[in-house]
């Protein structure tokens, strides 16, 4: 194993324009593992409850994810639920019911400790601080976090992201939590909070990559038909760093090779636009390595000039 | 002289959160004839009241810019106010004084006739029509158009586009015209109307250049500011067009060299970073070609992988 991911095993409902999905393995932790798995070998620290399907855990495991570190508790597993906008740009939720993720106290099997990396998915900033004393010494540390941790826990949240090397969010979340509209200028403000890689997520729009020495553009991929966006910030994630350890990287390494970690992002961008041509975690069941480095050579095509 | 661009020129009333500007030149056909002045010969045809000043007259011919087609007539220049979001996403029209605008009847002088690019800015499909038919046999033309014209004049606009070689207009108004959300689908209806080349502008996000071959796709450039963005999108197609211009391609041509059309659309990018940098047409009055290309070699660094 190389990567630990922490972060929310659960069950979706969704509703898109092409169609519903009463029930359906989700959770940020599993796109980003499942997505990470293409690239380097990954073990979660989750929690589920005793109605966890075993054919999600044999699709886990499936993908050679370590599952050591999920944790299985009486009662039920975190369900979510939500309806999508006709343009899917928008979704409304209907039901966040967290069960026995109320009560996640993530504790890191001894195996998980020496791990090189730790990507840390959109939970509890105070529960992200935890895991990540928990480590040993890796090399590289990052995640996720969302507008309502930045609104209800930012001094938490500002204490816990002091000590990782990059930060994973939308753009609308890079505005509130530097208080800058301009992303340059957010961007700024962001390193001086500590990451000194920041990859700020656009929707259908791609990606931008900031690094104190520049930063790098990407657009985001044309699908045909978007299915369902649930989970491609995740597997954006997932695809970004699995491939960063995959490499064995770390960010200061990439300051002699800046064009891996543009690759990352590319990688990170494929796997999110995968994820949306099927509901939930679907394409990822019959994707291959040969399908990601075809739709990477397309990125090369439709970007160079 | 080579290109021929028609449009509006007028003065323009703008507020942003950087300051205001009560009255100023502007007017699509100036920005695309400004823009297009870096990289070619440029003939305008628009129209101006007595109340034109000389220095805007000044400001242009001092550019290299034909003003045969500049017809002056009695009354006032058209006038046009709006106030801009703080985010300058969006902007609320204060007021629109069509003036001598109203019976605007374009005549191309007989120099204009046998020129070989055509631009035709943004106004009644049937004004740009009847341009059309005054030119002899032109090599390449295209054009703009807005919701206003989608929507009211609906049959006259598919009829004019039918032979133009390009269409540059932004998102919505590709999902309006062609009753597709997704700008894949969008682009085959678009392509079936005529232009077999459409440029979709997606603001601060950049551009997407459909072509039945595929498409290209540039992110927009980061300002550190945005002081003013009117005329952006008009000076995106005065760099496209004038840089196409500038080197005597066609678009058939383009087919040999696919790179050539898409470097016009970084220089179109180009020239609407550049517009946004100051008030109104500010910017363009000490821009140099070594700023231009320096932003051509940005747009290479910050998209390249």
């Amino acid at each position: 194993m190389s990567l630990v991911v922490v972060g929310s095993v659960a069950y979706d409902g969704v509703e898109t324009p092409h169609g519903r999905v009463e029930r359906m393995l989700g959770g940020s932790c599993t796109y980003v593992a499942l997505a990470a798995s293409f690239f380097t070998k990954v073990g979660i620290v989750a929690v589920v409850g005793d109605d966890f399907c075993d054919a999600d855990t044999d699709l886990l495991a499936g993908r050679g994810i370590d599952l050591a570190g999920l944790e299985r508790v009486p009662g039920k597993t975190f369900f979510w639920s939500g309806v999508y906008s006709p343009d899917m740009n928008d979704r409304t939720t209907l039901r966040t019911d967290l069960n026995v993720f109320a009560d996640f106290n993530p504790k890191l099997p001894e195996s998980y400790r020496k791990q090189p990396y730790l990507l840390l998915g959109n939970i509890q900033p105070a529960l992200q601080r935890a895991v990540r004393q928990q480590m040993k010494a890796p090399k590289l540390v990052g995640g996720d976090t969302m507008n309502y941790w930045i609104t209800s826990a930012r001094d938490e949240l500002v204490e816990t992201l002091h000590d990782w090397d990059f930060l994973l969010i939308n753009d609308g979340e890079a505005r509130q939590l530097s208080g800058k509209y301009n992303l340059r200028h957010a961007a700024q403000a962001i390193f001086e909070m500590g990451p000194k890689t920041l990859i700020i997520k656009r929707g259908e729009y791609g990606a931008i990559l900031f690094r104190p020495e520049g930063h790098f553009i990407v657009p985001g991929y044309l699908l045909e038909d978007v299915f369902d966006p649930t989970g491609a910030g995740d597997s954006f994630a997932g695809g970004f760093f699995g491939y960063l350890a995959g490499c064995g990287l770390d960010l200061d390494a990439a300051d002699a090779d800046p064009g891996e970690i543009r690759r990352a992002v590319i990688y990170g961008s494929v796997m999110g636009s995968f994820c949306c041509e099927k509901f939930g975690v679907d394409r990822f069941r019959t994707l291959t390595r040969a399908e990601i480095n075809a739709r990477y050579n397309e990125f090369k095509q439709f970007t160079e000039f």
